[in-house]
C-alpha cells in the first residue's frame, strides 16, 4: 500500500489558492477583451522542432521533450509564442493584420523548483502581430499594468531594455550570429567578465568593449535622461541609434498615454530568449527576485516558421508568480457575499425531498450542498458550522406536510419554520 | 523555411471556439458552485505508477509516458480521478469528509483521432468523496443534468449501469480479479461472445452464463421496470441483488428531486476503467457516437492510493464534446451586446493622445482597439467596419484644441465631434 506522490517540482492549487489562480485568470481574459484581443487555445504538446527552433539554449535544454507512440520528437511547450507564432504562419496566414492574440495556460520547464518556480506554471499571454510601429509596444506596456493594477498588486516596477541597442553593434562589428546569442545570454545573467571575453574573442573593436561597459552601467528611473545618454554611447553605431529612438519613441508615448507604470530603464538587459528584436521587458514586485512577467518585440519569428514577414511584440505574465506576488503584498480577493445553505433530510425517506428543495434554490442562485453522509441532524449541523455554511434548512416530515422546513440561520442562531416558495426570497434578502 | 505543424491529434481553438470553450468551462465552474464542489487544479505531469495504477489496459497504453530530465517515470494523465484521489490520500488525508472537488483542465490519451476525438482533450471533473450514500450518486446526476441544461443542450440521455450487479456474480464465481476486469473490458467494448468465452474457460457456472446473457439484453427507458427485471435475473447471487437495490435508490431519488434528465438503463453496461464499484453513466447526444461524459462510483481508489478507506462518486464532462454536441444542436451562446471601439489618430504625433482616449474608455469598461498600423484614417476605418467595430474615435488636432474627437458610429454611418469626457457615456447610453 504505497503513498503516491506528486512529480518533483509540479504543484497542486487547493481551493483557496485554485480560487486566486482563476480570478487572475479572468482578470487577465478581462484585460484582452477590453484591449481587443481574441483568445485562442493552442496545445500543451507540440513538435519538438517548433518548440526548440528559436528559444534560448537555457530554454531548449529544460523542455519536458519526448517520443510519442509514433515515434515523433515531441515536447510540453515551455512558452506560449512558438505556438502563436504557428498559428499565424500557417492557419491565420490569409488573415488581414494586425491580430491581437490572448492565450492563458499551463507551461513546461525542468528548473530547479525554488520559491515562486515550479516544473509546470502557469501564464497569460498577449501579442499583437502585424505592427511594427511603437504604439503596439506602448500597448503592451498598458496592458501590463492594467492587469497588475486589475489584481490589486500595489508596487511593481518594468525593467525596460531594448536588445536592438545590442544587437546593433554586434552586427556592425560582423560578430555571427551565434557568438552574438551567447554574448546575449551571458549579458542576461549578468556574466559581463565572460561576455566582453567572448566579445574580445570573436575580434570586436575595442569601442565595442568600451561601449557595451558604459552601456552596463546605465540603468536607472529617470527613463529620459538614461536614452540619452545610450544614444550618446551608442552614436558610432548606427543601427543602435536607431534602436534608442524606437525605444524612446515607445517610453513617449506611454508616458503619453498617461499610464503611471514604474519604468526602470536597464540599458545592458538582455534575455534568454534568442528571438527578440526589438524593446525587452520583465516585471518585477519588490519582494520576489523572479519576474513575475516578461516579453518583448520578435520581429523575424513569424517568417521563420515558414509565415510572412510579421513584426511582433508580445508580453506573458506568471499567474502563479502574481498570486505569489499578491500573497506577499498582502492583496485579498474582493469577498462576494454570497451566501450558502445545507440541506439535511431529517430521515432517510426525506431524502428525495432534500435533493428537490436543494435543486429549486440552485435554480434561484442560490449555493446549495446536500448533507449526503447520512449523519444525525446535529452532527450535519456541526459540520456545517465548522465550514461556516450561512444556512440549515432541516427537511421533517411534520413541517413538509405544509410545503415548509425549518431554516435555521447559524450565524445568528435563530430558526424558523418557512414555507418553500418562501426560502429562496428569505435568504436572498438576507444577502442584502 | 520549413512551415511547421502542430502535433497530429493535437488541436488549436481559434478566437471562435475558444470562446465557447470558455464558455463551457464558466457554466462547469458555475455548477460547481452551486452544487458546493470547491476547485482544484492538479498538475498534468504525474507519476506513471499513479496513472496506470487503476486505469483499465486501454487507458494504460495509450497515456503519453516519458521519463523527465531527473529519469522519474511520468505521464501526461488521461483523466483527473486520480490525481484527485492522490490529493484526499494525502495532502487532503486529516480533513474532515466529505470533499466535494472540482477540476477542469485538459488530458490526453493517445487515441486514432476521429471526430470529437483529440489526444488532448478538455474536461470539467467533479467529485464526491468520503459518502457511500445514494444521495451522493444521485447528486453527480443532478448536476451532471444542471451543467448539460445551462449549456444549453437540448437533447440529452444518460447511460446508467451499475458495475456492482456484474462485480457481484463474478465475486460469487470466484472469478480472480484479472479475468474479472478483462471481461469487463469486453463487455465494455460490446465483445459479448469473447466475454462469455473468458467467463467459462474460469470455469464459471451455467447458470453465470444465462444470467449475463439475461442481463445484456436489458436496456431501456423504463428504468424502474428493468430494475425489476435485473433483480430477477440475479435473484441467486446476494451481492448483485444488493447492487441492483443501490441502483434502484438512486434513480428513485433522481426521480424524487424533480431531475427531469432522461435515462436509459442499461444492465450490461460496463466502463473502460477498472477501478469502478457501483454506478456507471456515460452522456449521449442523439447526433454523436462518443460519449459526452461519463463516471461513477469507485469506493477503493483512494485506499489502493494509500489513504484512509474512502467511498467516492464522479463525473466528467468532455468540454470540446460538448462544444461539438452544441454545434451539432445549433445551440448559439447568449450574445453579451458589448460595443466596441477603435481609437485612430489622425496623425502621428497624436498616437499619445489616442493612447490616452483609450485608456480613459477602458477605465470606464468599454473594449477599446487602437490602430496600430500607421494607416490613413481611411484604411483604417475600412479594417473597423469590415471586423463590425461599433464605433470608431477620429483624434484629430483641431478638435483636440477643444478636447473633443470625432465619435462615429460605423453601424449608422453617422458622426459627431464629442467632448472626450462624454464618449464613455454616449457609447454606454447607445447601448442600452
Amino acid at each position: 500500500m504505497s503513498t503516491f506522490r506528486s512529480v518533483r517540482g509540479m504543484r497542486d492549487f487547493l481551493p483557496e489558492e485554485a480560487k486566486i489562480m482563476r480570478y487572475i485568470e479572468a482578470k487577465a481574459r478581462k484585460t484582452a477583451e477590453l484591449y481587443g484581443y481574441k483568445e485562442i487555445i493552442t496545445p500543451v504538446v507540440e513538435s519538438y522542432e517548433l518548440l526548440a527552433a528559436k528559444a534560448g539554449e537555457e530554454v531548449r535544454l529544460r523542455m519536458y521533450a519526448f517520443k510519442d507512440l509514433g515515434d515523433r520528437m515531441v515536447a510540453l511547450r515551455p512558452e506560449f509564442t512558438p505556438s502563436v507564432a504557428r498559428l499565424v504562419a500557417t492557419t491565420l496566414r490569409n488573415e488581414p493584420r494586425p491580430f491581437r492574440l490572448f492565450c492563458v495556460g499551463s507551461l513546461y520547464r525542468y528548473d530547479e523548483p525554488q520559491q515562486g518556480r515550479y516544473r509546470e506554471f502557469w501564464q497569460s499571454n498577449f501579442e499583437v502581430m502585424g505592427s511594427n510601429k511603437p504604439e503596439a509596444d506602448a500597448e503592451i506596456i498598458m496592458l501590463t499594468n492594467s492587469l497588475m493594477e486589475s489584481v490589486g498588486l500595489k508596487n511593481y516596477t518594468l525593467k525596460v531594455g531594448h536588445v536592438g541597442v545590442l544587437r546593433g553593434i554586434f552586427n556592425q562589428e560582423k560578430m555571427d550570429e551565434k557568438t552574438e546569442n551567447q554574448v546575449m545570454q551571458l549579458m542576461d545573467r549578468k556574466q559581463y567578465d565572460d561576455a566582453f571575453r567572448l566579445v574580445e574573442e570573436a575580434g570586436a573593436s575595442k569601442k565595442c568593449i568600451t561601449t557595451l561597459q558604459e552601456l552596463i552601467e546605465l540603468k536607472g528611473y529617470k527613463v529620459f535622461d538614461i536614452v540619452e545618454k545610450m544614444r550618446k554611447s551608442v552614436e558610432k553605431y548606427k543601427q543602435s541609434v536607431a534602436a534608442v529612438e524606437n525605444l524612446q519613441e515607445i517610453l513617449k508615448l506611454v508616458f503619453e498615454s498617461g499610464c503611471k507604470i514604474n519604468m526602470r530603464l536597464d540599458a545592458g538587459f538582455a534575455r534568454g530568449l534568442e528571438y527578440y528584436t526589438g524593446i525587452i521587458l520583465e516585471i518585477y514586485v519588490p519582494e520576489l527576485d523572479i519576474a513575475l512577467g516578461g516579453g518583448g518585440r520578435y520581429d523575424r519569428l513569424i517568417e521563420l516558421f515558414g509565415g510572412e514577414s510579421t513584426p511582433a511584440v508580445g508580453i506573458a505574465h506568471g499567474i502563479d508568480r502574481i498570486m505569489l506576488a499578491m500573497q506577499k503584498q498582502n492583496v485579498t480577493l474582493q469577498k462576494e457575499e454570497k451566501k450558502n445553505v445545507m440541506v439535511i433530510p431529517a430521515k432517510d425517506e426525506l431524502k428525495g425531498e432534500a435533493l428537490k428543495i436543494a435543486n429549486l434554490l440552485r435554480n434561484a442562485g442560490i449555493l446549495v450542498e446536500v448533507e449526503v453522509m447520512g449523519r444525525k441532524i446535529s452532527k450535519a449541523l456541526e459540520d456545517a458550522d465548522r465550514r461556516k455554511i450561512a444556512y440549515a434548512i432541516i427537511v421533517g416530515g411534520r413541517e413538509l406536510k405544509e410545503d415548509a422546513v425549518m431554516l435555521r440561520n447559524l450565524m445568528k442562531r435563530q430558526q424558523n419554520v418557512i414555507k418553500i416558495e418562501k426560502i429562496a426570497e428569505k435568504i436572498k434578502g438576507d444577502c442584502s
